[in-house]
């Protein structure tokens, strides 16, 4: 349940306070010049530490590939990588050996298994999602060979919002906050939001907008291997995130005359007036730009004392310590963009075993 | 891209106007009495025509086993079943041979597959639910001797949503309406808003919740097998899904001194003092009960005309026919929780290899 | 474990005395015609009673198919099928309700599930064979279209053996004897033993060749996903399959000296002067034909007494009853061939997935 | 393709001449003392090196965990492992560049991919089953808690042969030989060979065989998930493995009446009075040992000049060059067992998903 993909397959590893976290590409392509410097930019937006709305822990996070590359190009083996783990403070977590800290993975962890590695949440940290990006930055680099592209941006925080229509904004001005949302001043009024529930030692949640732009028609599969659902899956299986929904998604309160997408002839090719499908139809994409949002719960490490239980059952409480994370926000944008890519690159190899007579 | 599951596997087959549709349940324990009772009322809460808010095609969609029962009981090997396609009209969609249906799956499938059966829809037709609901009741048959339950309800149709705490809700009364929703006045107005809706020829979208009582700590699993990642999956692989989120899901403006669950000692045992973690943390099911929402569309088939372009991609126009129902929210019911209740028993089965020493 | 391949995917069902076996085909290429006449053609090979060296069981075997094809085409949906069993005696099997026959898997299912269907071995018996019959002739039909061939033949039943180099016999003779070995001679000889053996009540096992031809360079991955570790598997999972062996196989008193098979330049193309490495090298086709044996044992059942114990571990005898075969060769060669047509395939689907740059 | 298991699984990676072969283990057992010193020297009894009838090339192939254990213990999230390539001379290789040498993986591999790593063989070394021996001592670390043991020996060189009958051996003699092989004499005339063949500048191929004790009844599954076809898939998957049989395997000039394994009872237990079956019958364990041969082809790489063709198809001479073996036998031996441990142990995890009511 470490792997990721079918034919494009990541398989993952790694604790946070461990020797290294990484990862294992299978399926990948042949021929692929591996572009490090994209790759490490990939991780560096990822990075703690980055900007003062993020966590103060410096981690330098370098890539290592050990495999699959031969002068430079990747040569259809497997392609693996580790990035060590440095900084880590352990000593920050001796107080949690025996305590569970609410909303985390604590308890289950130490309920299914039967031994916990408690030292910065060990596996279940956000720490993991490095393999991905990694991983997803090679996914970008054989995708933009195929003229398909994955971006997204913070589109809330709070109460804070942008309007669900992406073509509103000018995507190219979302790497010029710190927040990564493409409206100025809802960005200033996003980061002050922030600044103000870390100052109460609290933290807050928020949402992510995906697009998915140049994907051909016919990616994706009938009954359970429908485009969505895989989207769904690997947005669901990044850490903090609570829904997803692509197209008009909850917003149930449309009429079909409202909703349908009607078709029309643009100078001989079929395309929809509007995009409430969100590109997906019947679970195979259609041409249209592919889009989704995925929400994410606030941090549940706080900068204040909470009441808990120990490993005993007995009550305790948590004093406040160690540096994290007031908003996975920011940071949570390469991390969707780095599983959509995955998700769309294992779909579209996929897609050529479907043979035509 | 047709079987679902990792452990008990079901693979559906079928078109809405081919001979049958059916499935087959690999990895079905055994000893099992197989209580056709039940299955075919499942079948029945699915069935078209149940009520004057669903379509008028009367299908009796009565299932027959093939395999994988011996003297009643299930014997560890596949079980497969079909139900016989009848009442299928199939010259009411003789017109749209060569026409792209808004919204539908006909332009997708007809550019993936080269080849499309048109009829009903074809393998895209809501028609293939029904393996769903005979594999989710054997599901059921099993959970209930594991004291595991799956319940569902309409919690929203069009703009009247109830509220999303669950415990509100008297679960008995779901049956009682027919739109299966627990809240009576507000069933109500969802039936009246839905007959509105028909009379103009039009379609409502809606929310469905389900609730997982009695599920063990433990299932689920770190990373990619997240046990939420995968009802995710299995909800949006349902036709005309367009959303999913749990516990505290898309409800993002939460601080998370609010928003965490707190443990506390009852009387030797952990447990929550709130759930906004919906029963799930890390990925990892923590014995609180597990509860999702489900978002589904407007019906894409109108009883209005419209307008769209035919496979030469020339204007023309959709006429109203054939029967179809104006929300699907009341039949959702069912292949929600069967869905629910394939799930859990899979990811039940999965955890069932992870020993500790 | 009941679905086999990973593209092209069949999932067989059913046991020897319940209402059908069949299938369900994920995966299949679409705009294929289905050749009802073909497929039939293949089952007939299979089928008991061909010939006064087999059962005398007769199974009419006719295959109905249910969905996944439309106008005579499939369409890239599950191709679901069923045959009926008829003429089933299944008071033949009443004396085996509380028996353990020696070598069959009688014992290890009654262990495994904690009910048998006793009735003509039930999900063991060979009749579940006709599923990758009809599958495999599927698998043939798209094969021919991308020319590649499969043919198998008895190449040895008990000492009675052919020479190993397939290249000696004239292949186009291998169905002009009921024991489908293209050497007229041995296969008096072979027939001739099997005679006596029946006349004994005994049975006798054998050897099966398996030739692919036209096979593309490329088929088959490095490390675990080797071509011929799965058609090893492929057919491994056969009923009475003891051995497999490619290319030189068990022969391993040859020096590197005289096995390896040098490269020369036929005419601009690159080829292998011999074809010791059975047309695999290093897991990967090279465009030389594929071939490889397999062993069956004698079947287990006999016209004779056997002592045995019951399900209470206690002394009894078989008596000698029912109808079967007294050596499964040449029934075994159309199974052998849908075995590798489906592996072949699937590999070929497999490979598509291959990009280079 | 580098993922071996479907709950124990392996994920291999790593060429010959890159930084470093490992894997990741993903299923693992929680609370597993992982035993350091046991692993390497299972890596011993795998390294190059070791006697003077294996490749005087000297790795000393030390282990590097990277994840997964904390405290000594395994978690039960993925064990990631590492083996620095050292000693690597890739100079030696230089002249191979271009050069397809006979019965390697060198023309496939370029031919698939359109890239190859030509130093030592690149993802094709057997260097690569590092993974699989490192991987296979966990396994057996756990098997030894479940009281099941596998051990295999070289049980043919060239034409010098054992008995198929493994109990007439003392097993606990067969790392006393370094061909490991349980009968001195026939050891001693099996070193004569591989250095008589050595000095002619040849190579020669081998069988091992390998035997499973202590597996419980009920592991395997009907029809394609067969142990033997899981285990014959395995075995096949191992550099230069030419063919694998289990039980009486190829030995089909036998009758029913003298195959057939009688029951009987052993005060109260049932067990079988021959083993002919290997253990295995229907494809599920029966509780008798489980034995199997695997045949080994000679060494492609040779001590002597021969022809072939360059990459344009050009004839050429390879000149015997590096380092290598003269036969792989008694390297194979732990392999074998490696990848027996790993499939045991993924059949007993995965027997615990069989729930019988």
């Amino acid at each position: 349940m470490n792997t990721f993909g079918n034919i494009f397959r990541l398989t993952s590893f790694g604790e946070s306070h461990g020797q290294a976290v990484g990862g294992v590409i299978d399926g990948c392509p042949s021929g692929i010049e591996l572009d490090i410097d994209f790759i490490q930019n990939e991780l560096n937006r990822r990075r703690p530490g980055q900007s003062n709305i993020t966590t103060s822990r410096k981690e330098e996070d370098k890539v290592s590939f050990l495999s699959g590359v031969f002068e430079g190009k990747t040569t259809g083996t497997p392609v693996a990588f580790t990035v060590t783990n440095k900084n880590q403070e352990s000593s920050d977590y001796d107080n949690l050996k025996d305590i569970y800290r609410p909303s985390h993975a604590d308890y289950t962890y130490a309920m299914k298994y039967g031994i916990r590695d408690h030292r910065g949440g060990g596996r279940s940290s956000a720490r993991e999602t490095i393999s991905r990006v990694v991983a997803g930055a090679i996914a970008k680099l054989i995708l933009k060979k195929l003229s398909i592209s994955v971006i997204a941006y913070t589109s809330q925080v709070g109460n804070i919002a942008l309007d669900n229509d992406y073509s509103k904004y000018n995507l190219s001005q979302i790497e010029a906050t710190p927040i990564r949302c493409p409206d100025r001043e809802k960005a200033k009024e996003m980061i002050q939001l922030i600044k103000e529930v870390k100052a109460d030692g609290d933290t807050i949640g928020g949402v992510v907008t995906c697009i998915i732009k140049g994907a051909p028609i016919g990616l994706g599969n009938p009954v359970f291997g429908k485009l969505h659902a895989a989207l769904g899956s690997a947005m669901l299986s990044i850490n903090a995130a609570k829904g997803f929904e692509y197209g008009q998604g909850f917003n149930v309160d449309m009429q079909g005359s409202e909703a349908n997408d009607l078709f029309y002839n643009d100078n001989g090719e079929i395309k929809t007036l509007t995009n409430n499908s969100g590109g997906i139809q019947g679970g195979i994409s259609n041409g249209q730009d592919i889009y989704f949002r995925v929400a994410f719960k606030p941090v549940s490490t706080l900068f204040m004392n909470q009441k808990t239980v120990d490993k005993t059952a007995r009550k305790t409480t948590i004093e406040a310590k160690g540096r994290h994370d007031p908003c996975v926000l920011p940071r949570a944008v390469p991390i969707v963009e780095a599983m959509a890519a995955l998700t769309i690159l294992d779909y579209y190899l996929l897609a050529q075993t479907g043979l035509s007579f």
